[in-house]
């Protein structure tokens, strides 16, 4: 195993919704040490403009940089969407993926012919149309439908995931694509992964495939670090370092219900 | 009239939310000039560590005092709580006014007997205490009770004011405080006065009675300018000048919805 392969993988998000990335990552590939980034002084970054957006992603991009990472993963879809060409040109020879590639790669191979795609996400990742962009960049005769839904973030958080009220927001703003009978539907937001039962429940009847690009994202990983011979092959657990600007509170309670297990140190790293 | 009368009066808040306490300060007193500073690209605070709130709000306090201001009113209750003693010394002599303070004193004059009072507000407003601490040092005989609604930004945000969703959402959150026929309800969170007639209607039959803590402040600044003949008597429709650190999208349709009219022109004038 080459020395690098027991370099990091960074990971970073505007906050703690990422979380649910490196949970898909260490499910995937148990042996991998992970960095990550949560930007939780300035999060949400989907209501800020894209020239603010691009800045703190470039800052954290250094930060992993610094941290010597073999592979960074953009677990954020705003950042996907307004920056993630100004990440890669920053991270030079070392590989980024993002969430919207992945996505956009396993909505196309979810069913035999994927033609109608639905995207949900927060209002900046909608009105970007990245998504868009990325589907038909790879192929001009789909159809994608797109909606924000920005309701789901702070429902997530207040853990509110499938009462009376989650539901009924669900229906409010998936009632259309429901209609539409899509073939997949990419859950456009590192939160959504925690609504995918619910989502799932509530499209039952209309035979679209439901995807979550944390788990895609870390398919990607696997394959990448495969091929470039980055594979972390020690057998041992990787270590899991968790870095955040600010620590607001409840922020434990979140953090593992976002990683699915507990989390035992946390740095506060501002970036500013 | 004293050249410093014709000051403007300096209003902030974490973001946009304090436009509800523009609002009715404008329609108290239509003369004066305002300058509002509203810290778009760092919004939330009410998720912030107390630290990191008070350092933005000295630093949105250093702005308005290089604009002259001839009072301060502090329209966030995340600030009044966490900052209100650091931004009162860094003012000086320029006079102070917080959300909470008025709140507080409306609440106790509410009923005849105020004996029972609910407060609502961010999670970091409610687990200050800065409400309950404020009511009992003004009276040590009082209840107060206390309850975190963190949902209700995001669907003022979203414009749910009065669908089923928020109905749910205000009977979720209020429902303890419905049994307990509480006197008066402080709305402890800058967005709330938004759901002002739906909480209203949902404690209809409690005898409660419904604190706005905007309009109580706007009371507060017309006695406090009064007092010492600040108060601009051009006759002439005041200035508004509105500042924003970031200026997110949909600002213009969210910020008209909380000004309740037009806003012709913003600054973005970022504080770092």
């Amino acid at each position: 195993m080459s020395s690098k392969a027991n370099a990091p993988i960074g990971i970073f998000d505007s906050g703690i919704g990422g979380l649910t990335v490196v949970k898909a990552v260490m499910e995937k590939l148990p042996h991998e040490n992970i960095i990550y980034y949560g930007d939780t002084a300035r999060v949400p970054y989907g209501i800020k403009s894209i020239s603010t957006v691009r800045e703190y992603a470039l800052q954290i991009t250094d930060f992993l940089l610094t941290q010597q990472v073999k592979t960074i993963l953009i677990a954020c879809n705003t950042v996907s969407a307004a920056a993630n060409q100004d990440v890669r040109a920053r991270a030079g020879t070392i590989p980024v993926l993002d969430v919207v590639e992945a996505g956009t790669k396993a909505a196309l191979r979810a069913q035999a012919a994927s033609n109608r795609i639905g995207v949900i996400g927060t209002m900046a990742t909608i009105n970007s149309q990245t998504y868009e962009q990325s589907i038909l960049k790879e192929n001009s005769n789909k159809r994608v439908y797109s909606k924000a839904c920005p309701m789901l973030v702070p429902l997530a958080e207040e853990g509110w995931i499938s009462n009376e009220i989650s539901r009924l927001t669900i229906a409010e703003y998936l009632q259309d694509f429901r209609d539409k009978s899509l073939d997949a539907l990419i859950l456009g937001c590192t939160h959504y992964p925690l609504f995918k039962t619910e989502i799932e429940d509530f499209l039952k009847d209309s035979g679209t495939d439901v995807i979550d690009s944390a788990v895609s994202i870390a398919a990607k990983t696997e394959a990448l670090l495969t091929e470039n011979e980055l594979l972390n092959t020690s057998g041992k657990t990787g270590r899991f370092d968790c870095f955040v600007s600010d620590k607001p509170q409840r922020f434990q309670t979140l953090a593992e219900r976002f990683l699915g297990k507990k989390l035992n140190r946390i740095e506060i790293s501002p970036l500013l």
